[in-house]
């Protein structure tokens, strides 16, 4: 009997709603612009704030600076901005982009409540993220789940990057457990399923209905590619771990 | 007759008090570690991130992280930190700093009349200062006095910094204003007071009681290196403008 006795998190939008949260403070930051002055149609704005998000990634510093500076190159109609105006702009979506980060992250509803009760359980929890480590951090922080999780693993740190399955057998060597004895949820077939896939831990692919929600059962994925199991709420874990547990006492 | 037209101010340290609030604000950094549970006396943590800010400038972004390194390099009795305990030591100082930066920062208290008695004046005003244009700007937002300010000049952005007495005069030439209708009010003798007098600025000197409050009248410090005036309020700039406007109606 192996009884499972971790569980691996995946951490932006699965334990709560990153992209959702960007795109609201990167509108915002456009508010605040508009706000200031600029004769701009935000509905255009916002587009081409997706054009350099997509374009310079999502983790750049610089969107806004982009921004201002496209506009300056492209938007005949708005004039050339002076300094002033440019830093005026910069500065307040700047802020307003951080307050609404700062002030409007939150949870997904189910997730305090299952991890209360795997700590119940006994069983440990990590979580396994890409990105920034002390922005990392910082999101655990602000979401007061420090204390619910016993072992953070940010690639940054460790030097292997998702979907290197390296970095989960890391994970499993910190806790001394096995695959077998491990859950991995994730929202990302690539990143996530695969290396969990890799490591004989059971891959959970949570539905958040984000727009890397593209995972269908139905679609024909076999092997590595495919999850062991499919849910849309973190409650459903509990059935999965006794699901597991019982098939492990049967062996 | 050549009356007053433009009054320039150094921001830092002159309109609100930088210097105590970013010590304020590294401070609640070290208090919020203190406070995750790092085992460490507050006064010397403080004096070891003094050293720090001192090392490498106080405008570094790193400052907790050479913290930590140092601590986990230095200080035997407090034990080899986990990339864990490290990264969120470092997030939890890294929120508690920007929350107090963000949340306390406000003008000297004779500013805003200042600034609006000239306004009501119809005197012109510039900020002349050295930083980063954002930071510097996002300042300026939330001091809120963006639409008290004429023209904001952030030496970065003119490739001209601090004490080159071409950003002055960068400045007279944006308003068309000659040096002698031109006041400059800073807290430094190297940045500010030399720069003005190599334009024939009236230069005024400001007495904060910072930590580079460093000027006495009384230290023989002639020519270039010596302000026109000295003070400890900005409401004593109206009697100075009086002064400088009847000396030059005399003419």
């Amino acid at each position: 009997m192996t009884p499972i006795k971790l569980i691996g998190f995946d951490l932006d939008d699965c334990l709560f709603d990153s992209t959702g949260l960007s795109e609201r403070a990167r509108i915002k930051g456009i508010d605040a612009i508009i706000k200031m002055g600029l004769n701009i149609d935000k509905t255009k704005a916002v587009g081409i704030l997706h054009e350099i998000v997509n374009e310079y990634g999502s983790n750049s510093s610089k969107h806004y600076n982009y921004f201002i500076r496209r506009l300056n190159q492209m938007e005949d109609d708005i004039g050339y901005l002076s300094y002033n105006d440019q830093y005026k702009y910069i500065a307040a979506a700047v802020m307003a982009y951080h307050a609404e980060k700062v002030n409007s992250i939150k949870l997904y509803d189910d997730v305090e409540e299952t991890l209360k009760k795997l700590k119940d359980l006994s069983i440990k929890t990590a979580i396994i993220t890409d990105g920034i480590p002390i922005k990392q951090y910082e999101k655990i922080l602000r979401l007061n789940i420090d204390n619910l999780i016993d072992l953070v693993v940010i690639s940054d740190e460790i030097g292997i990057k998702k979907p290197n399955p390296e970095l989960f057998k890391y994970c499993l060597k910190k806790f001394r457990v096995k695959g077998k004895e491990t859950i991995y949820v994730g929202d990302r077939i690539d990143k996530d399923i695969i290396p969990a896939n890799l490591n004989d831990i059971y891959s959970v692919y949570l539905h958040r209905g984000g727009k890397y929600d593209n995972y269908q059962a139905d679609i024909k994925i076999q092997g590595d590619f495919k999850p062991n199991y499919e849910i849309s709420n973190l409650n459903e874990l509990f059935n999965i771990i006794n699901e597991i547990n019982n098939i492990e006492n049967s062996k």
